[in-house]
């Protein structure tokens, strides 16, 4: 099924799910009609509670931002478990392979390992009902248990895919992790170039899928100095008045609505002592867009101001004791990037969303998609689990419901398998 | 001598020290003469030792800012030792009067008793022969021992005053402590309206005296937002954008080189993470001058650049999740002022150094005179030590040799016995 991977250059935004090709539909009717998925249903339903006590266990290995290794190390144990040949890779991903009968790109079904809590947080896991609370547990622990619920599925059911599936648990997905893992799995890994489509499970919710990934730049800028006694040394350059152009400059361009291009001066410190000018400042900037033509255009504004912004000020106080200077460090990239709307993968999704009466929007976010995205490679990200909310907050939370829940897996299994491709 | 204190209100700077009047001249050579002051002065010669036994003692008593007390009673004691009845005011000043033959408006003499030492500092002394090194050993430790040689002096020759000699310890000369103890004395105390003339001794050599007070203003800025999302909030008011304007705008003022007028945008600091609007930032701005009205100009100005960077920032942006606003809370202000040039205690004070051979220079500084000069009253501060150095280092020193150390103590006795007058 080569046609799968075609690799899409279109430009157009997946703003509305268009009509379902009939050969997508037909496609996942096949797999759901298949005798294997069928096994594989009925162990989704049977493996339920092992998919509950998977959520909870891992949610309890606590993975802060990159020091992910300890939970790295179960997951792959989990994998093992499973029969699959699990490994680590340079980078901190665990990544193992189901072989298919043919071969070729392989299909990716990941989920991110890391976490936004740091070192200490009581990752314990508390129930009300079917209802699970703690840091963690939704974002993407559950991705990480789901992922595992699909592998017993297919292993129960016997399935047989004709390109290889490669099972990942990503690290640095979270804030200043920055794509790390995922951006090497398609950059410098063993992997690179070898893989047709992607699937990141993160999100919740039994609507929505991500067909669009928001690209983003963030820097921080240190702003340096001579610095001096505020009264005795009056009259020599600040770097705070760079900074303070900087910001001014920053916040007078115009940016599209649409494609939605954004920016933000978000965090700012320096100084020592109300009767000192500073011999330092810095200030962190965070742009976006849907667009990674708009992105580099805001970039390279946003870079043009601070050594504007330096200059102005060293031609307008005395550098005599020194100048004023800006280091520009790049603290976050992360591409832009869409799947085409009539992409096998997003096809698919809807047609596999439809056989369960359901209609599916798409949308845009920063998801490890984004790096397949930027690279043409068609990659969506879909729910890993039914309800939940508060994501990055101490009170998280996810409800494991089995109906809903077993509906969401049925849907991601035939998606998949409609990809990878069933006898 | 109730000449002493006419109230001075002329406004000639004192840029360079004019002849010393003859009247000044022969009033300090009376006093020189006398055998009142002689028998002071073998009490300064035998008194050495004990001098340097208080400065260890004082040094090694911490006084944190704002944490005097402990200080306080143990200064207060070593008054009462030497006869005079201490007490500590509301403020936490430490007072004693010693009377003089006529009342009416008194002569301070005060040191102050804060160090900008944080608690917990090692104030361990020092010693490399005549040399002391401790934190705060000068700044002001060495002011209040010379303070008690004074008084010990004074007993020691039985010398009578015309005035009643009032001698302080003050809290909160440094930084934050914003001169309130000297403030409290002034504006609110007992001896509110009934100070004729002001001695602090602080700084060091035999060189210079302070005559002019560098008037200083200082504001910590809260700018605050409803915040958001740097991405899905985007197009909302940001409080960063009106720091920035204000940080441009304050930076675009002129001000005089002389009088000297200054200004620092200092520290900044608030916004929690890269990608979330920040919902508060904050900057620390200093703003100085030697004239009042300068410097009350330049305030003016900034008070008015606030709001309108404020005002702007919510003309440019959306305000519908709430409007960004500021607060400018007050953290400093020392009042400018100086001592006209003609003063008794400036003439005094040149004449006492003539009589020792020594020229001595007028400047400007930001001490516990301050509030005496910006009120009018005739005030000076003259050195507590010889020689000295890195006043507010941990590394810092002074020398005790003691040739020099007495000298001083004869110019400040001589000065101070002139202004209040001797038989």
């Amino acid at each position: 099924m080569k046609r799968l991977f075609l690799f899409v250059a279109g430009c157009a935004l997946a703003t509305s799910a268009p009509a379902i090709a009939a050969d997508a539909g037909s496609t996942v009717q096949h797999v759901v009609a298949s005798k294997a998925y069928k096994g594989a249903v009925a162990a989704l339903d049977s493996g339920h509670d092992q998919w509950v006590k998977d959520i909870i266990a891992i949610t309890q290995i606590p993975s802060p931002p990159f020091k992910e290794q300890v939970r790295a190390k179960a997951f792959a144990d989990m994998l093992r478990q499973r029969g699959l040949e699990a490994s680590i890779d340079e980078e901190g991903n665990v990544l193992a392979l189901r072989k298919g009968m043919q071969g070729g790109p392989v299909v990716v079904v990941s989920a991110h390992m890391d976490t936004v809590f740091p070192e200490g947080t009581d990752v314990t896991v508390k129930r009300e009902g079917t209802k699970l609370m703690a840091p963690g547990v939704g974002d993407d622990s559950a991705g990480l248990a789901t992922l595992l619920a699909l592998v017993d599925a297919m292993n129960a059911g016997k399935v047989q895919t004709e390109s290889d599936i490669l099972f990942v648990g990503t690290v640095g997905e979270e804030g200043r992790g920055d794509l790390r893992g995922v951006r090497h799995i398609f950059t410098k890994g063993a992997w690179k170039g070898k893989i047709g489509a992607f699937f990141s499970l993160d999100g919740s919710g039994l609507q929505d899928m991500t067909t669009g990934g928001t690209g983003s730049k963030r820097y921080h800028v240190v702003f340096k100095g001579p610095g001096g006694h505020s009264y005795g040394a009056f009259g020599i350059v600040n770097p705070m008045a760079a900074l303070g152009t900087t910001i001014t400059e920053l916040y007078k361009l115009q940016v599209p609505t649409d494609p939605k291009t954004t920016y933000s001066a978000s965090v700012v410190g320096g100084g020592t002592s109300v009767n000192a000018i500073p011999a330092e400042v810095w200030l962190d900037v965070d742009m976006r867009s849907e667009s990674a033509d708009e992105l580099a255009k805001l970039e390279k504004q946003f870079l043009a101001i601070v050594p504007k912004a330096v200059e102005t000020e060293n031609a307008a106080r005395s550098t005599k004791p020194g100048k004023v200077s800006a280091e520009i460090e790049p603290i976050g990239d992360r591409p832009a990037g869409h799947t085409d709307p009539n992409a096998d993968v997003v096809r698919f999704a809807q047609a596999a969303y439809a056989a369960e009466g359901l209609k599916v929007r798409t949308g845009t976010a920063s998801t490890d998609s984004n790096i397949a995205m930027s690279l043409g490679i068609p990659a969506i990200t879909m729910s890993r689990i039914a309800d939940g909310g508060r994501a990055h907050a101490p009170d998280e939370w996810i409800d494991t419901a089995k109906s809903p829940n077993v509906k969401l897996k049925r849907i991601l299994l035939s998606t998949i398998l409609a990809t990878a491709g069933v006898p």
